[in-house]
């Protein structure tokens, strides 16, 4: 499929719906958290999710500014960095089936490319693999720290993982995966960071157990856009997984701030450029993007800057946004943006990110065209 | 990437998360509704909505059982579909901005393919097309019989804009299209019925408009899977748009019968393979298919014949099924089926669906892989 734009186009000439970049937001976000993390004075370096972005460009553009590597959740996803010539790729999941970990296997000759394990039969399974190809895979142990999703229990049942690790073949223990996900969109910063500093506790005491039992951990990984400063302070953490913070979303700017105010450390980057393609009444506008375009599961869209807009329906191909509130009204065929409530979905639903310099000026163009290159990756 | 199957692999063998077709249900799904449209005695005939299955190759299997065409919602699922041998395609939507009625105007070289307008300025923006590709295009108004999303006032409104569609060059009056999207997921069977004889008796009031002004409608389209028998019957509608019967899916499955029963008239025939790639409790499943894999704006999916199952939450790559009241658990590693709540988007989060014969049966074999070929085509 054609791309909804070429280099050097005026915004008003991009196709709709299509996933636009603020370049220039997007650059200052990447310099921000890198900044923020060496002003806090941590040792702990970014490893920034991939999962948001699924961009080998993006990846390299944030460890150009420091990141240690990226995080992936899928191995077809490791795939593609490694081939985008990311060399570093943290696997923040359990991989299950013998298809996938051979081709984890496989992965692990030409790049490093650790992943979680919470059950015996995980370990048991990638251990055949590893044997297979005659690779070492490192193996983090995944707690739970609040998330109740994955990993096993913090503290001994870690230590009884990390020695399964150890007592196996092709397989070495690297250390653990304590990823507090429910805590990000926690909206009190008082109450997400109480909910941070119990994840950092069960952390420091596993890595506390593990170490008298003679396990170093290479990794101690987690942390997400909502409280990467607390991990960032607690001397535990020594990698940081934040992925969202690139591009912002609806979601994560209803989060509160550490002062009182708004969470708006980072700017929104990535938006859904949509044309008003039907007008029933001239309080409301009917839009090209729906939630094929544009993931919902953190609720609908905003429209940016638009001060009274409303998007109260949005289905597979359309959303209404009611209009009544608003002074400027858009008209039929104008083009407006939309801030996706949930980026990582969001982009997952495109193939091409269209990047934007100037995006909020008069000299809106065209400055580069991206692949979504791991879109698609579920394996 | 690497499709998650080949041909003749058994059930067991398929990667996931992926697409499953069960072929056997599948085709008893085509050939159901087309027995049921010709034991109707009804002179309208079907045109599938492809938004639903995106792929040519079903298009071409309902047309080969008396389907007249296809439907598309965006111009570029149109070119694939004209791509791949379907030469009879309506866009049920309103199309807005030049490239894209540049690229309508082209199919139009090339096959039937009318759209629908409903704003005199999306008249002007067609004809301008139209005339730079020297063809004539088939415009339906499309009226808003109910759904209050895009479409004209029925009556005096519709006559006004098939009227300046005949004062138009390079513009054809084609029809009416008059889509009751939102009743086709009330509950109640009489309740539905209701909304849709609403439904007709507007588009009959605006044929009857039309015609007193010389209009002659080629289409008069609607209908969807929950309604479709009652358009069939009401003498007014001659082409039926159902597109979810091919595959059904869980939320439809929630709709009452016309007999106060289950409306149980097409099968699953859709699910999303997913893996135990967690199990932190034993009355806990975590399964590697989210809802990157499986839409959740119509609820989560449900697991298919595991009675007391649930679908407790689901993020971006993990669903969390409680198993507290199952009998007989999986285990990490087992593979389960989930039924999408909603196919249309799941669908479009695919690159392959991998067809099934067998599904249901220890015998259970790849027989075929399609592409989803017009996966991302939201132009």
């Amino acid at each position: 499929m054609k791309p909804a734009a070429e280099i050097g186009q005026p915004l008003a000439d991009i196709d709709t719906p299509s996933l636009i970049v603020d370049l220039d937001a997007l650059t200052r976000n990447l310099k921000r958290m890198a900044d923020t993390i060496t002003d806090s004075g941590t040792d702990a370096k970014l490893r920034g999710h991939s999962k948001t972005h699924k961009s080998p460009i993006i990846g390299r553009m944030q460890m150009d500014l420091g990141a240690v590597g990226v995080c992936c959740q899928k191995v077809s996803e490791a795939e593609v960095m490694v081939e985008g010539g990311v060399d570093n790729v943290l696997l923040s999941n359990q991989i299950a089936g013998a298809a996938k970990l051979d081709r984890l296997a496989d992965l692990n000759r030409r790049a490093y490319v650790p992943f979680c394990v919470d059950h015996l039969s995980g370990i048991a399974q990638a251990s055949e693999a590893a044997v297979r190809a005659g690779v070492t895979m490192n193996a983090l142990v995944e707690i739970d720290v609040g998330a109740g999703r994955c990993g096993c229990a913090p503290g001994a049942a870690a230590v009884e993982l990390a020695k399964a690790i150890d007592d196996t073949d092709g397989l070495r223990f690297g250390g653990i995966q304590a990823y507090h996900g429910s805590a990000q969109h926690i909206r009190a910063y008082n109450e997400r960071q109480a909910a941070t500093e119990g994840a950092v506790t069960m952390a420091r005491n596993t890595v506390a157990l593990l170490s008298e039992a003679g396990f170093r951990c290479d990794i101690v990984g987690g942390a997400g856009t909502g409280t990467f400063r607390t991990e960032a302070a607690s001397g535990v953490y020594n990698e940081l997984q934040a992925g969202s913070y690139v591009f912002m979303d609806a979601d994560y700017a209803r989060n509160g701030g550490e002062d009182g105010g708004a969470f708006d450390i980072f700017e929104h980057a990535l938006f859904v450029l949509a044309t008003v393609m039907s007008q029933p009444s001239p309080d409301r506008a009917v839009v090209d993007a729906g939630h094929k375009t544009c993931a919902i599961d953190s609720g609908p869209p905003t429209a940016f800057e638009m001060p009274g807009a409303e998007v109260t329906r949005i289905s597979d191909e359309h959303s209404v946004i009611e209009l009544g509130n608003v002074n400027d009204r858009p008209q039929w065929g104008d083009k407006i943006l939309l801030v996706p409530g949930h980026i990582d979905p969001t982009v997952n639903l495109h193939d091409t990110y269209i990047c934007v310099s100037g995006l909020h000026t008069p000299d809106a163009r065209v400055a580069d065209i991206w692949p979504v290159a791991a879109r698609g990756c579920v394996f």
